[in-house]
């Protein structure tokens, strides 16, 4: 009968867990799959919390083995505090706020053993009073010095512990008498704990602040890339079709178009990474100095061209619309600005995550220059006829921010060269050049590769002829597509 | 002899002194410079650090007076430690923060007794593996939980000290017999620290996150406001005098022009302080449940228009310049057009601040619409002239810019309205109705100030002539000085 009752008692309590409200189980089947989606996402996020939990495991060993225990005594707690409050997600995090709190120990300690020292000088009376004195001038100042924007963005936490050392050695150095052996003991503790959060995050597969940094940055040029190269097709052809330019907005491009939205407010991310980046030893390609800054300015102008398309969005949205008439004769040369934009920020991000030589864009923004001159031989063109001014306004505005972005996508061009040089990006030999004469054509210093798009060898001598060959479009999109070297494939 | 000596030592520490390298000498000069500007800008910095000092003395009275130091011995240390991590610039942050602190200790605490308790089960052999492995997966799991980007908003610095008190309860129970004790006098010692700088946040010169929110967002809208309003005067004055509109970009209204920069990265600082408002209880004009997140909203929207403005500045700075007559055409709707923004968004901040009713922008956006309407007629008149059609894009599409931004404008004025109606904005009545029918106008439902430059009332009947004399832009501009009551009166 015993058996019986727990059976039915088991049974009533699965059929409880499937009376479980619709809404809960919904809720817990939605929280279970974005824990999966969150790691599938990312699963260097799965290995973190695996390493938090090895580290700390690892420094709570020296409460268990009983030598060890013997020689911190509580001490050892601060391993345990260290590591809890140290490992970050990134070498750089890790490293920046081992490096801060060992130092500001170390120094907040000294300064905390000094003003025992000086305090104890007033007698027995006047230590307290004293103490109290040094503790509130030295927080005050020290906390002041935390609004300073370098100190917040570098020393921040160095900062806070120091106010933390310094106050708690210095008010119980009133009561414990072996303060320096305390000090001590506290000291190495937190070397240990430190010592092994960089160790874990440097050899068990390390996520490294720098290159995260470098590839947000090539990242968010291929996203920009990828709504330039698509914008002609759905701006001008969805038009076409279905006589609603509104269509480009939710039709089948949506996500595509969404994708630099992302970079908008890439601006903080992207600074702390540089931040972190900077206290990270040489690892992989990337050297010990590695110009973390330039990264920054080529993020700034990719934020640029993402306003520009923003607002570009916001006028496709628009309710009024183009002439199609207007917009048939501007199409060649926008969509071909547009695919050449796109086509030149691949190349460039190619370039930054290859880190190769980024010289054979050139090609692409020589051929951006001549879709905008296209682009003004078209608008003269068009004044000409003289068509319903107030349908030209829309595409005419579309055209002139695309010529905006052009010029944007130009300083990129400009700001990944300046990092190529400065981070000795290897260069690469174009196929296209004849073998015996690598180095014909030099363009401010920088080799500029010969292929087929920009002119024609003839005894040594190099014909250019980029600007005639641009007006006529079939002919260069054809060579674009052959002579030229696509992205991907660089 | 001995005084002598000692006086040429002085003199020779103070040529040393004035011999001080010119740099290091300038190097300090500018940096106490910087540092008197830290506190000049925003003297609450200064407060600030007053108050950390002074909480961080307060606690450190456990250890000065005998009786408390009897009661909490050496955890009188976690006061302090709370004090320094805890004690935030905004209110909200501060208790944020200790509240985090308060439930993730008493949470962690418990389990960590918990999991000593079941540990202990195992024997004495088995109680370390078992509290290795126990710890290694709580504190992988709760690391995880950290990416999650709704816990890394709220409850980060929780989830923090989660793992910190359990792995230090769980690890130390298994030396220290008196852990009820311990626990106990640590968590009343967190409790101790925590409420000092909530009191002391709170109490003296609070600095209210929500406050914060409600100021950046109203200067906000202000910044882009002295954009607009200055934009016409600078874009087709400057070209008239100097003949190019390049002027305009490092001319007078330089600093003006840089306001609205600092708009485009705002959402981080936006998002942290409208999280740190959700802890705050109800204060000043503020009640509890206000609707912090419709801030968020209008900040995006203001982020929108700051985007457009940097294209409109990318514009004025191309190379390519508009042609004066056509400029001198579009001038005036244009011009009416960015001031009548300027002034709906000056209205539309100085409602927010005041916290009063912001329906009277409805008449500065109506006067927007109508300077479209103009905008559209000055160029259909364009389109019959035909000029040469480059020279006419540049300024068209300054103009189609304006227009976006326009109609950003109206979506702002519709979140600061869903704004002042959730947060019970109080209603104001316009001195320009006459007191006896005072809501002559409805408009959706909202009141609609009657001025003269809207309307005229005649026996009670109100007509409304608002696009005949928007037209008509000399006598508009007249009446919009002296009819519209301008928002800094309001």
């Amino acid at each position: 009968m015993d058996i019986g009752s727990t059976a039915q008692e088991k049974a009533g309590l699965f059929a409880g867990v499937k009376a479980l409200p619709g809404e809960l189980k919904a809720k817990i089947t939605s929280f279970a799959k974005s824990f999966t989606k969150l790691g599938q996402d990312d699963p260097r996020r799965v290995t973190h919390s695996f390493k938090v939990g090895f580290a700390l495991s690892l420094v709570s060993l020296l409460y268990y083995a009983r030598p060890l225990y013997d020689g911190f005594g509580v001490a050892g707690m601060w391993a345990v505090l260290t590591v809890v409050v140290v490992f970050e997600f990134t070498v750089g995090g890790t490293l920046s706020k081992c490096l801060n709190r060992g130092f500001a120990t170390f120094l907040a300690g000294g300064l905390g053993l000094g003003a025992d020292y000086f305090a104890s000088l007033f007698g027995k009376k006047g230590e307290p009073i004293v103490l109290g004195i040094l503790v509130f001038l030295l927080a005050a100042a020290a906390t002041f010095t935390r609004f300073f924007p370098r100190m917040k963005a570098r020393y921040d936490y160095g900062v806070m512990i120091f106010i933390l050392t310094f106050s708690m050695v210095a008010v119980s150095g009133y009561r414990v008498d072996e303060l320096v052996v305390l000090a001590h003991q506290r000291l190495s503790t937190i070397i240990l704990g430190g010592a092994t959060c960089m160790l874990i995050s440097i050899f068990i597969c390390p996520v490294w602040a720098g290159e995260e940094l470098h590839k947000a940055v090539a990242s968010n040029l291929e996203k920009l890339a990828i709504y330039l190269e698509g914008f002609g097709g759905v701006y001008f052809l969805s038009c076409r079709d279905e006589g609603s330019g509104v269509d480009s907005k939710d039709g089948s491009g949506k996500s595509l178009f969404q994708g630099y939205k992302s970079i908008l407010n890439s601006k903080n991310s992207e600074e702390s990474l540089a931040n972190f980046a900077r206290w990270e030893p040489g690892h992989g390609r990337f050297r010990l100095r590695h110009p973390w800054k330039q990264y920054l300015k080529i993020g700034a102008l990719a934020r640029q061209c993402a306003y520009h398309i923003e607002v570009i969005n916001a006028c496709i949205g628009s309710d009024i619309q183009a002439s199609e008439e207007f917009k048939s004769k501007i199409e060649g040369p926008c969509s071909r600005m547009s695919a050449e934009c796109g086509r030149a920020l691949k190349a460039l991000a190619t370039s930054i995550k290859t880190m190769k030589d980024p010289s054979s864009v050139k090609s692409n923004v020589e051929n951006t220059k001549a879709a905008m001159k296209d682009l003004t031989f078209a608008l003269q063109a068009a004044s000409i006829e003289n068509a319903d001014f107030l349908a030209i306004v829309p595409a005419a505005t579309v055209g002139s921010v695309l010529v905006e972005i052009a010029k944007c996508v130009e300083k990129i061009s400009e700001a990944v060269l300046e990092l190529s040089e400065r981070a000795h990006f290897s260069k690469t030999v174009e196929p296209t050049v004849s073998p015996e004469k690598p180095q014909q054509l030099l363009h401010r210093g920088i080799i500029r590769p010969v292929s087929d798009a920009t002119g024609d060898v003839h005894d040594g001598n190099v014909v250019i002829t980029v600007h005639e060959i641009s007006t006529d479009s079939p002919e260069n999109e054809k060579v674009d597509q052959h002579g030229v070297p696509k992205p991907d494939q660089v």
